[in-house]
């Protein structure tokens, strides 16, 4: 079971706001549906966001009434506007709408047809390239995994924000695969609680042991000296080595780089932003506060108390120990390593 | 209004397993109902337990039906040990109990009557002097903040922690009634949730603005430089400076220090423990782990779902700008200022 997948037409995904109470399978039968599906965060993580977009695209170009190319084109055209707009932080988002639009305008494919066929080709290929790319990513980083080490993670990052195996959590599987005896310490990721909910409920069907923390113990378990090391994901990494991710990583980086804990961001080249010199430039989302006050409709404070609520940070690249690639590990400097990782020569 | 007070020959508790949503006092008539409440965290925060437990020894004075001296002794040595039972951890409680205790065995006190008059009279003070003592810490406190400050703030350490007025957040409502134009940044504080039940709900009461925030976003706005100054408080301080207090505020610390924003600690003098050469010594409370799978009930993960729940840690002093107390702000080096602090000798 993937993610995301094509079934019969439509878009399967897996509704991550039911876990881990329900794991409930949702067919989607118009790309509009899709694109709500990203923002309301049915589907989370940017690979799986990137696989929902492609077959968000593919579905656009099987919905359309169009009965020639030039208004196929329009009509995806409209479809691509939409579905970048879904999540604006997201890279990937935007990285497979126009991937998929590379296909619709390619000139040899000449009627609707063909272009829709093709899409939909991409759009799997896609999907498939990412349990490739995830599993590739898994290996290189579980040669960092020793036997016995506690391994901090932030977030979700498994099989549910990819396609299938997952980055960091990818990286977890890998070595409890390979025998090595890990545990898991899972930060609960406030304010959306993917650790709890979403990682928790991976490790869970993995049989791979852990504990979920509230968000303000971290450092005190990085301090006594109970985490050995911390693989987190990434939305989107500068050249410069600047990481933006889940709200919450930038502090777990400044407090094991504070208690010499090796920290990995795992992320796939896809998500390296070359033309970035720096993480600063990334724009930050902030969400509904809604998301703060009442977590799941969990209401914890009234209404109209004020709160804020930003959904992503940056971690400078000097608290980042190495970058996990399917291509490598990239170590500092990262100007150069990155730019090999994308450029898919391997490590240095 | 006071979150302890006698009322009517009653213990008056403002029950804050009620707030935010409902402002609630509580009348209790008899001793054990009070150390039902303090067992229960209708009433927390140790100066605020002292207080509870100071007027329920009063009480049982006047609950008992002793006609002669040695017969009310037995019945309060009796209230003292199951009031003393109430939080077996919480030091203030111990405290309060003892010294309403000595003024029962004051031998010049012959009838019942005295007895009972002079116990409500040092119930009285011993919250009386918790007011004052806060308003010293508050005053000195204040000096640091500028007007336009944005304040960033962990746990509840206000009038509910203590009889009244507060201490970290005591110096927040003194610098707004000193017409200083702040801003407060609560951090929520999982597990419990104390900054945004609690402290939310204070600074309401207070008109003073703030926005809760998840505890995986302090950093960030730290980082964004939209942090002046953190005040917290403090459970116990050791004789170097090393400050225990609400799980997360080591993250905090070391977080303020890396950015350059100054940290203080607000402390009474009565949780100085000169006698502890380091934090590291002090034992760390485990509690729990329902308080991270389910706040107040409301379940975020399955109840099977293995957690671990720290309910303290300990910032070493290094990441301490100063610390606060009802005698002036100690600076490094803790071991010299903190013992004049306690030895009420002032600042140096």
């Amino acid at each position: 079971m993937r993610t995301v997948e094509w079934h019969k037409g439509k878009v399967r995904i897996i509704d991550q706001l039911k876990l881990p109470w329900e794991l409930s399978l949702v067919d989607y039968d118009d790309y509009q549906a899709v694109a709500k599906a990203i923002t309301d965060m049915v589907v989370r993580g940017a690979p799986a966001i990137g696989a929902a977009a492609g077959f968000g695209m593919a579905l656009a170009a099987f919905q359309s009434n169009a009965k020639d190319r030039p208004a196929l084109l329009q009509d995806l055209d409209k479809a691509a506007a939409m579905m970048k707009q879904a999540r604006p932080t997201a890279v990937n988002l935007a990285w497979a709408v126009d991937r998929l639009m590379r296909v619709a305008l390619n000139e040899e494919l000449t009627t609707v047809e063909d272009i829709r066929t093709a899409m939909l080709a991409e759009a799997q290929q896609l999907a498939d390239e990412d349990v490739a790319l995830n599993k590739r990513m898994a290996a290189h980083g579980a040669t960092l995994v020793k036997d016995g080490d506690t391994i901090l993670h932030h977030c979700n990052t498994g099989a549910l924000a990819t396609v299938d195996w997952g980055t960091a959590l990818g990286v977890i599987r890998m070595a409890h695969e390979q025998g090595k005896r890990i545990h898991v310490l899972l930060d609960e990721t406030r304010p959306r609680l993917q650790g709890a909910r979403l990682s928790a409920w991976e490790l869970r069907q993995l049989g791979i042991p852990f504990d979920i923390i509230a968000d303000t113990a971290a450092g005190y378990f990085m301090r006594s000296g109970q985490v050995d090391i911390v693989f987190v994901g990434s939305d989107r990494t500068a050249a410069n080595g600047d990481v933006a991710n889940k709200i919450g990583t930038y502090q777990i980086a400044v407090l094991a780089k504070e208690n010499g804990i090796p920290f990995y961001p795992v992320v796939p080249t896809s998500t390296i932003d070359l033309s970035l010199a720096s993480g600063d430039l990334i724009p930050i989302e902030e969400r509904n506060a809604d998301e703060v006050r009442a977590p799941f409709g969990l209401a914890i404070v009234p209404p109209d108390y004020p709160a804020r609520n930003p959904a992503f940070d940056v971690t400078p690249y000097k608290y980042v120990t190495g970058i996990v690639t399917e291509n490598g590990i990239a170590y500092p400097p990262f100007e150069i390593s990155l730019r090999r990782m994308v450029e898919n020569r391997g490590a240095l």
